[in-house]
């Protein structure tokens, strides 16, 4: 893979002087034109020490216009982003439509790192290219163009910079400690490389290899390849018809054929006041505890709460909420994305929230959107709702490795009961505002929202974020339900010692941290 | 202050049930057309221990419309917030208009915790409600509504409170470490807070003290004093014509009255060709080492890039981030504002981008805008501009305590050196993007933005973040003056170790805390 990458290209000063100016101009243009697009663009930079990455860096910064480009280094972490799961330091740093983010090593640099350093076997590190695959093509399809560069040199010229390096005041500040290890070992660093790019080099995503003895044939090959890639891109903006997508079984047209999950349940079980107000303040008071409990474990929850209009999900949030401290808790109403929402992957807006180790989020509505309201609004794509269950639980894997919590609930109220309560918020004054002309609307589409829902539950229902269908035509029985399972799953989740070494061993996952200590408190 | 609030005011259970459902109404439908404004509310809930401020949290969450309210608890710090001058926290939860955030203690929390752990004197505190005043004001004039409330208990109460809440067993994982102290200390810690109170109880942004020994009167009032609040703010949705501010002296009309900063610029200095090369590698070499020192010291550097049009701010900016490695820096270039920015205070957009500990962000062009292009365009009011250096400088002040060093270069050239440049550009096809219309019309409001660049150097030159001038006709000398101030500054930055100690003392102010642990990098 890395012959090509030493056979002494080069390229002479004039004939450089020549091309730049053309070059610039074009690459100037794509970018202006790409910036009226819905395509983002990613430049991943990476290589082998000394090849010159941070001057190829600061080569864009100068030939692209720098209104639109960002670049990100991934050297270090902040607690912030210690404390979450690992690819929401990734999330942070994707471009908007229109925009470029130059990536320093991106998310190839811990894979690397840690095979180098021998943290890792390779087949845990097939496991994470399998992720970075999986994670590329998510962007890909959703409008992204991915130009992965690979700076390499012979063994020899590495030798001699890295020495010239060391020499020189000026990039003796640069070198970090260990550096001059990298090229000690020349070869077992190559060979790793080449086994992840290997993996990673998809018909979609796929890796330059540039030579950088020479820094004038670098440059421009850097700058020629960019400008090919985004030109065709622009020549060609839809990523292509998608072949057809098989999603869910075809059905015979049986009625018994067709029962669904929804049907299953028993809407009206019910329970009564007094031991609803009985059971209701245990509960209550052991959430409290296991709230604290996860705090000081460091774990942090996710609870997504979904259902039918007026099915009571606001009130079973309540439930939860006026049970827990006001400071682990921060609840998310999903409405409208704003621009910058809307400029990135759909779940570019629910990474922005993820909460840090320790903190509860209560999600009014969710990322399982894109499955219900705008499958069968029609608002996604059928390409975009169909492959966004892989993508949601490619999501939920990652939280869950991280530690997270993931509670899911599905609340679900009969047709009958659905009308009453709307007339009830219509004739309540300080209910009104709940009531809009859009849950009408959706209640005509109740055969399509069920099988939307069944579908939903059946494949994103995974062993460590299962779905929690709630019977609603009680209130109180749907309420008591929903706090027995959070208690029980932050339970479960508390006992899990062992479960908790088993998300530590793949090299990648991260141990779980404590919260920062804790503060005096007014 | 607050003999109010040991009254014994109660509120039986049938007046509270009577009450509630018009006030829920009557708040929805408040906070519903608040959302088609450019108001956003900040509702601050402060108190003694014991006085219920969660459950009034959570009684807010009920009676509210959870879409656009947020709740933001600041009782831990994460190293991104340690990293970055005090108020960046503040600044990240500020609701966007229309939006209502709770923030539970906010700014208030630190200063009462300080004083009442013995770690400031009056003075101090003194100084820091100084800043409060001077941000809350700035919150109002932007179209905030601020809403402080002090929930307070008679000594009695609160012992009782505490008692029965360390009994509980739901409540026992409530108590966090230090709460029992504040009980016994009951009357030193109402002196305290009394204090805080009357120094920031101004007109535009009162506190409202309510007694919490009955809770239905607690919420009830609450919940009244807040509508009222807001609908009173709706009424009258502008602050009010501003009195007319003097900004400038009023000059005599001769030409020699009217000279400014730029007049005095010798904007002719040049350098040789050779001479430059030599200076221009020894001061890239000094860059990059100070830049490295920086990073291990712990310093950030913020450098702001404004001029005229076709001045040279790209290449000086370029000849600085070549020199650094890019890892260190960061560059924005300012263009128009997304949506979640153009809902906050103009300066939030930049607040969030404040660099962390140790590295370098470089603007071209930035919160500057406000008193240059937004005044003479007309795009800020007169008011909204005039405030700005009030607003900068005070900005500009914590970025200082927090140790960030504050670089700000005003490039100017001369008219006819203008034309020559921008007729060069449209002549240089990867330069044509350069230059646009608006370029043409700035031409011709050349003296409206002389006057304002004297205007903004005069009124926010200050002496821990000065206006550096630098005469621009010949680029080198420019670039080599640039460079030359970015050097000197970072040197005298890294040698106060003194200073370092003043940053230190008041007790308010964050020591600089080193970056994270070094990575390996590959």
């Amino acid at each position: 893979m890395f012959e090509a990458a030493k056979l002494g290209r080069k390229v002479s000063k004039e004939f450089f002087k020549e091309q730049v100016p053309s070059l610039r101009t074009a690459l100037l243009d794509a970018q202006s034109r790409l910036k009226a697009t819905r395509t983002s663009v990613v430049i991943l930079i990476a290589g082998i020490e000394g090849a010159g990455k941070g001057e190829v860096v600061n080569r864009l910064n100068e030939w692209l216009d720098t209104r639109g480009l960002q670049v990100h280094a991934f050297w270090d972490h902040s607690d912030e982003e210690t404390a979450r799961p690992r690819y929401w330091r990734f999330w942070r740093a994707l471009p908007g439509r229109g925009e470029i983010a130059v990536l320093f090593g991106g998310w190839y640099l811990e894979p690397i790192e840690h095979r180098f350093h021998g943290r890792c076997s390779d087949a845990e590190i097939d496991e994470e290219l399998a992720r970075i695959r999986q994670f590329e093509r998510m962007l890909i399809e959703d409008g992204a163009l991915v130009v992965k560069f690979w700076f390499h040199l012979p063994e020899a010229e590495q030798k001699k910079r890295l020495k010239e390096l060391a020499r020189d005041d000026r990039s003796r500040w640069k070198m970090l400690p260990n550096k001059a290890k990298f090229s000690e070992q020349y070869s077992s660093f190559e060979q790793i490389a080449e086994r992840i790019l290997r993996h990673t080099d998809t018909g979609i995503s796929p890796w330059y290899v540039i030579e950088s003895s020479d820094r004038r044939y670098r440059d421009l090959a850097v700058g020629q390849t960019l400008l090919r890639a985004i030109e065709s891109r622009l020549e060609h903006p839809e990523p292509g018809p998608s072949a057809p997508i098989s999603t869910a079984p075809s059905l015979p047209t049986t009625p018994e054929a067709q029962v669904t999950l929804i049907d299953r349940l028993d809407l009206d079980r019910r329970i009564e006041t007094e031991e609803y107000e009985r059971q209701y303040r245990q509960l209550r008071d052991a959430l409290n505890e296991r709230a604290w409990a996860a705090y000081k474990a460091g774990r942090s929850t996710m609870m997504v709460f979904e259902g039918v209009d007026a099915a009571g999900k606001g009130g079973a949030i309540r439930r939860i909420t006026s049970a827990i401290d006001a400071r682990l808790y921060r609840t998310i109403t999903v409405a409208a994305p704003t621009d910058e929402e809307r400029a990135h992957h759909y779940l570019w807006r629910f990474w922005r929230h993820v909460p840090r180790h320790g903190y509860i989020t209560v999600y009014d509505r969710s990322w399982y959107g894109r499955v219900l309201v705008e499958r069968v609004e029609g608002f996604a794509s059928p390409a975009e709702w169909q492959r966004a269950y892989n993508e949601i639980n490619g999501f939920e894997e990652q939280l869950h490795e991280n530690g997270v919590i993931v509670l899911k609930f599905w609340l679900q109220i009969s047709p009958d009961e659905q009308l009453a309560r709307f007339k009830a918020r219509e004739d309540t004054p300080y209910k009104q505002h709940k009531i809009t002309e859009e849950d009408w609307r959706n209640r005509d589409r109740w055969d399509d929202y069920k099988l939307a829902v069944n579908e939903m539950a059946i494949r994103t229902s995974t062993e460590y974020a299962p779905w929690h269908l709630v019977p609603g035509n009680d209130k109180r029985y749907a309420r008591l339900e929903v706090l027995k399972t959070v208690v029980r799953r932050l339970d479960e989740a508390l006992a899990e010692k062992a479960g908790h070494v088993a998300l530590g061993t793949a090299c990648h996952r991260r141990r779980v941290t404590r919260p920062a200590a804790k503060r005096e408190v007014t």
